[in-house]
């Protein structure tokens, strides 16, 4: 079944998603009250509207309530950011994704029933942090505040030539080996008596601490 | 070795980099030509200036150049972003992250030598989009070529209330799973007998093309 996208607010985030929504062939819905951008990029989308996104009748009038995913990306205005969010909510929309620009306006978009709230500045500082921190972790997953999923290269040979079982990898670490990748080849859920090599991507899960203790063990 | 880190800007993406350093243990020099700013974290890091960072004496007394990573946290005043990257750079500092507004403000900086270029907003709503359009998986890694490790979430009711042992889920799925999450709990490598609820994000690491059906099968 297709999906339908709505993105209120033309602002840079918000024409991300859109721009990332229209590359991928999506039919989106683009909603601001600045008429200048809405004359920029109604070609881009579906369907570029200028409404006020605190207008209840307008939004009833575009059948917003019918859109499976809205994207609130509203931000300094945090009064139109929240009243945006309750009137989407009170029209049905069954997936609210709201950009927030404080911890405050945050809760408050919870509260009113968002069921993902954005913070960019934030996250992106977070991931910038995060990788400035890594060595080796490749890629990683949060899967919650405290367990992580993480691809960590062997850049070392402290752990060269031995197997799990030697290693007593669990106990050691802390982690659960999920897969060991060697060039092409990934060998998922390794058994006691596999190796790992110099070389080798592990992919791990755990808690984010021992990923990051594990990371900078195999770091040289 | 010990990394060192220098933050100039204490807005919400340079102070959320500070915030994830120091978590991690880190020592970090913040950099901010707002006292308030710098009074109210001067506890959060190691050491916190008022400065101006298109000051190149007072960068070059704070030895900015001796730092292995200096974030450029600056946003709406473009011209001391610029600046600045260009005193970091003539001070020899090797890693240079800096904050962008807009396509041009990255263009200038990367020219004048910043070795990464983030744009929160413009990257938070690519991830967005990305999120948005893979029904409920949450997140994934590419392992390889044919590898996936992907969180999914449980939409549906089609697994739920059954054992891994009643779903006979390895074979049924060709996927291992490597952990279930409710709510904030996270149970790594489930036992047989863990039993999967509607609600429920799975790990699951396996051939994409099964890791793509199984998120089908968890779509409503
Ligand atoms: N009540 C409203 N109805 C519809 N659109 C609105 C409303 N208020 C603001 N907007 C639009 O929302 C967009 C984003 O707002 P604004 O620029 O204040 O946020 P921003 O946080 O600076 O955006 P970004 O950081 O993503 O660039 C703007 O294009 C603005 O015209
Ligand atoms: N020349 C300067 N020297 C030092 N600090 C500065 C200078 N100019 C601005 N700053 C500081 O940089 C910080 C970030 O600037 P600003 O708030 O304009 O960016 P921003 O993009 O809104 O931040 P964010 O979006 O991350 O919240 C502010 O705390 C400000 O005091
Ligand atoms: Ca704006
Ligand atoms: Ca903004
Ligand atoms: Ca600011
Ligand atoms: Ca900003």
């Amino acid at each position: 079944m297709k999906q339908t996208f709505a993105v209120i607010g033309l602002g840079r985030f918000g024409l991300s998603v859109c721009q990332s929504l229209v590359a991928a062939g999506q039919e989106v819905l683009a909603i601001d009250n600045n008429e200048e951008l809405i004359t920029s990029y109604k070609d881009l989308v579906t369907q570029a509207v200028i409404a006020d996104a605190q207008d209840e009748d307008a939004m009833r009038e575009l059948d917003l309530g019918s859109f499976n995913h809205v994207v609130i990306a509203l931000g300094q205005n945090i009064q139109a950011s929240v009243l945006s969010t309750l009137i989407a909510k009170e029209l049905g929309v069954k997936h609210i994704i709201a950009k927030a620009e404080t911890t405050m306006h945050g809760k408050a978009l919870q509260k009113i029933g968002a069921d993902q709230i954005v913070f960019p500045e934030r996250d992106m500082g977070k991931r910038v942090a995060r990788r400035l921190l890594s060595h080796n972790i490749l890629n990683y997953l949060e899967l919650s505040d405290t367990y992580t999923l993480a691809e960590i290269r062997v850049e070392n040979g402290k752990l060269s030539g031995k197997t799990l079982d030697d290693l007593n990898f669990r106990k050691q670490f802390g982690l659960t080996l999920v897969a060991i990748r060697r060039g092409k080849d990934v060998q998922v859920s390794p058994p006691a008596t596999a190796v790992i090599e110099k070389g080798d991507t592990l992919s791990v899960i755990g808690e984010t601490m021992d990923v990051e203790h594990l990371d900078s063990e195999l770091s040289k």
